[in-house]
């Protein structure tokens, strides 16, 4: 059985049954022309949208169904998760080839509700089409955020330290592993898993938006060197990265080292990792307190300079220009 | 040249000298992580998403890619005029085949742009990627209501009369004429412009917001014969619609007459109109302002009732049951 062979109602309600209750500041939610949502008090709305497509953003080859729904909302939870916002509402437009099996039209729908419910974002809208192309997935996710606590890309000074969080090439080495490996594989793989299911870093985010701890902040869903670079552009600022301090676990380096080239280049040029970069200033107090409560790993990687080059300095004290970062668009 | 050719920010940088300058309730706009709107005082946010599919919403070889871009954009509009809020803030998501002519994605996007301007909504943010794909434009629309005054689909009750703004089943002649005619169409034909250009009716459902004339409210995307049917299941009541009453003109009843079949049922079952559907409690004052300063037509077209039928009363007496709607997603 394929979503060709049902109707819209039918998808819409297999969609309803797997999504948590409504709270009580949706005031319309699916099923009318649009939704109404009353905003939080003292808040302003962060939204935006974000699509994964099949064959540019996954593989449906490589990438369970459940995997997908994961990442679609992933992707957008990160981006707010980059604004330091809370996460609250999601509308879901899917496009689905009609030969899409029912079954995997359910787990998609899993993997978006169990990360959905996990970050306490509701689904309060959304589209379905059929499509005569790939699967395309288009999130629009809105959350809220005290003004002046909102992080942007903007805010880096000379002198400021950039960190980041958890590791980085994890998911561009989990992806090398799927793509080497014949069969399935299992959720045992960290790797693998770093890949497949991101874990957007939106508690970090509201830690480092409500002590007031970064300068500027962005997520590195294209890899650490555009990163580095936009977060640069957008501050007036340049950067020097330390090659030796990048958090590329051993795994990680030697799984990208197999595909032959440089390891490190590989890690920061890879997509879809997901972590947070931020920027401080230097001995910030700040900052302690976000380290004690954050989960994930902080790392500091360099710092941001008066002169505008986005440099990598290697471990031999050698300077090279980033490398290109990762691009889904071209 | 085709959109392949350039680079994402190059395409970035087209759409936003399309763009109005944002107002200062924009926070932060296009650029960052995600884009930050400061909330209107005392109103509640209306969202909505929808999508338009080359080869599914719309044919490129019949439709100019101005009228592509416009159709993105209205389609949401009238989501947001049926709920009777206010439009604000727009994303734009596009998936673009490589091979799509940039001169293309630049009249899309003004068609866009243009259609905007008109209604005051402001794009903040989107998303571009390429997709192996049909063309796909994801529009996210935003708008605000005074909570009491939102417009739902739920509020008919039996003995409510029913109204419909506009013109009805123009939009489907105008696509058969399309179809029909060799060549493109000029500017002049009315029927096309119907179909190519659907003027969302935001100013109406403001009206009818304000002056709390409309017991429910939505807009015909999938045509008259669905939206009776699905407003009168979100409200509980029947229907009965007077088929003689209906707003279907000389020259849509000619053209859709051409095609064989019957005129009446056709024109209710296209889809496309774009028009609003509302109900009002019999003889109400609140609907004379309403008509007073709406600049479309208002006709009243049947009366809900206690009994769940939902019905087509022929001129010479006979009842049918409704036909089926228009169904984009099969």
């Amino acid at each position: 059985m394929t979503v060709g062979d049902v109707t819209e109602r039918e998808l819409i309600a297999r969609i309803q049954q797997r999504l948590a209750p409504a709270p009580d500041w949706v005031l319309v939610g699916i099923g009318d022309d649009a939704a109404v949502v009353r905003p939080e008090r003292n808040r302003v709305d962060v939204v935006t949208v974000d699509a994964v497509i099949d064959g540019v953003h996954f593989d449906r080859a490589l990438v369970p169904p459940e995997a997908i729904g994961h990442r679609a909302l992933a992707v957008n939870l990160s981006d707010l998760a980059a604004m330091g916002a809370a996460p609250r509402a999601a509308l879901l437009s899917m496009a689905l080839p009609a030969r899409l099996p029912l079954t995997d039209f359910e787990q998609i729908v899993a993997g978006f509700a169990a990360l959905a419910a996990r970050h306490r974002i509701h689904v309060v809208g959304g589209n379905l089409t059929h499509t005569p192309g790939p699967l395309t997935i288009d999130v629009t996710a809105i959350g809220s955020v005290k003004r002046r606590q909102a992080l942007t890309r903007r805010g880096a000074r000379p002198g400021d330290e950039v960190y980041v969080s958890g590791r980085i090439g994890a998911a561009a080495a989990g992806l090398a592993r799927l793509r080497a490996s014949a069969s399935a594989p299992g959720a045992t793989d960290g790797l693998a898993t770093a890949y497949l299911f991101p874990e957007p870093r939106v508690r970090l985010g509201l830690l480092l938006a409500r002590n007031r701890a970064a300068t500027a902040c962005m997520d590195l869903s294209d890899g650490l060197a555009d990163g580095a670079r936009q977060l640069s552009d957008a501050s007036g600022v340049g950067m020097t990265i330390d090659a030796a301090a990048l958090p590329v676990d051993e795994e990680t380096r030697e799984t990208l080292a197999a595909r032959g080239g440089d390891s490190i280049a590989a890690a920061i040029s890879g997509g879809d990792d997901y972590e947070l970069m931020f920027t401080a200033r230097p001995r910030t107090p700040r900052l302690k307190t976000v380290v004690r409560h954050a989960r994930e790993r902080l790392t500091r990687i360099g710092v941001c300079t008066e002169a505008r080059d986005v440099v990598l300095a290697r471990a031999d004290g050698a300077l090279e220009p980033m490398p290109p970062g990762y691009a889904h668009f071209q």
